[in-house]
């Protein structure tokens, strides 16, 4: 067998480059020729996650064939979120904890998907299952990932076994996982320096909901006026992408890390509709999620029960 | 939680069966209302095992809802081999060994696929993970799993892990793999008394490869001539089927359980591609595999390569 990329999805989150990081390693110590890299930039947040352990970014890839013919995907599944050319490689494994959809594979695999929060705490049992100690350093990235999924363990995809792992990854980094967690989510969401056309496409995804294409992007924010009041603009780009692209949907969502609402602009002949799902009206082509942080949880499956 | 009903595929084979029984066991032990349930006929050598091990067939069920919201696949993934309204109920969980395909949910799921020889080596370290004893009889069950779908651990398919399954389960079960195996797969090969149509459906999968419908039948036989000789009558058979599901492909797969070797009968408009694929040629219909004894190892990634 020859080398193995492993990689999270397009416009990584934290907890895509550290899982490609930690199961790479994992890997390594089981004997396969692993190597973690990334499909793309990566955030504030993640950078002060890697910075703080040591860790540099994982190597950027555009390709994944010709130089490897087999990869492992973590943190994600669907086709459209991975490397362009999936179609030339064979998926030999997948760690993930989403939904499955456009995925598809010739031969059987490896496939490991959890309904809990955060891709670090099935990596969390997989140590366990092969006897291999986490070292401090990976501890400490597998609790950040948590920790951003979790917007700080206040998400409603937080699960008892989230909190377990995150309990004992902080032993073992020897971290106090609220005082190092507020630090690396403000980190993340200073949007000072960061372009528009970086709000909007740092933590996008497109999904394929019955015969809609949607794509949601998400920022943290502390100061979500900061981000609002350039709606202006921020449509400009959301129209270009929705033409570009031919979307249905483009929900551009701002969630507060402070009190847990998300803002959002919806755009696309799919607006209403998504808004709708919601129980909100849209009022100048935005609304208000109460209580909604959560992509995976709590938009995802509304809009895809909405639109199919 | 309702009541979670636990299945494996249409045309059920042993690892179906059993694994619908030892899976829906273990999530009892673990408090959930599952119930093992079926999709379809029992075969000579499933009826063979579930009375070695004090069994009664599962329960035939057409459709899931509305009895139940909430089901757990085993040893299968595709919708098309599934309850037919699969669409109206939520897959909770999978546990399974073949490719991913035409599967899709819009929730985050458990999916626990490795690439071993059969469901029922996966179970055991599910059992262990969970730390509950798996009952002797249930051993049994597993046991017969693994020779059915190993061919008496000879298919290509058959793994060290399925091989060390094999071994942990043979103890619990105090059972004599070798003598007893043959005699289970002496019973699944027992055609007579079998009629045309129980023979070409029995262990009957579709599958959608590249733009291709393809049917693929499987069975067992000690004496593999005495199908070919009636080909004449399956092949009207068959060709009744691809007429009426609009196929590409009948592949019908005698194989030949003491030399490993399957004669094809093969029918549609992709026919001469399927056999140049396992480069040989099609005569009359007819062709032999060497060697070929596994559907999902030998014959469906060859032909969904030939066909994509």
């Amino acid at each position: 067998m020859g080398k193995v990329l492993v990689f999270g999805h397009k416009n990584p989150d934290t907890d895509s480059i550290t899982a490609a990081i930690s199961y790479a390693y994992l890997k390594q110590q089981l004997g396969m020729d692993a190597e973690a890299v990334r499909l793309g930039s990566i955030s504030g947040e993640t950078a002060y996650a890697l910075g703080q352990f040591g860790f540099e970014a994982p190597r950027l890839i555009e390709k994944a064939a010709p130089e490897v013919q087999q990869v492992i995907l973590v943190d994600h599944n669907e086709k459209q979120q991975s490397v362009d050319d999936l179609n030339d490689v064979q998926v030999i494994e997948v760690v993930d904890h989403h939904r499955i959809a456009n995925f598809e594979t010739s031969d059987p695999l490896y496939y490991r998907a959890e309904p809990v929060g955060c891709t670090a705490t099935i990596l969390n049992k997989l140590y366990k299952e092969h006897g291999v100690e986490i070292p401090k350093n990976i501890a400490g990235l597998m609790l950040s990932a948590i920790i951003s999924d979790s917007l700080l363990f206040k998400s409603p995809t937080f699960t008892e076994e989230d909190r377990m792992a995150a309990e004992e990854l902080a032993a073992i980094a020897d971290v106090d996982a609220q005082v190092y967690g507020l630090e690396m989510l403000k980190a993340g969401a200073d949007l000072s320096g960061k372009s528009l056309e970086e709000l909007v496409s740092l933590d996008a995804k497109e999904f394929t909901m019955g015969a809609a294409k949607v794509e949601i992007a998400q920022v943290n924010a502390i100061e979500v006026d900061d981000v609002m009041k350039r709606q202006a603009e921020i449509e400009v780009l959301l129209n270009s992408i929705i033409e570009e692209k031919e979307l249905d949907l483009f929900l551009f969502v701002v969630t507060d890390i402070l009190n847990n609402d998300s803002s959002v602009i919806a755009l696309g002949r799919a607006a209403e509709r998504a808004c709708t799902a919601f129980n909100v009206g849209l009022t100048n082509n935005t609304a208000t999620f109460k209580g909604v942080v959560s992509r995976k949880k709590q938009i995802v499956p509304v809009l895809t029960e909405a639109l199919k």
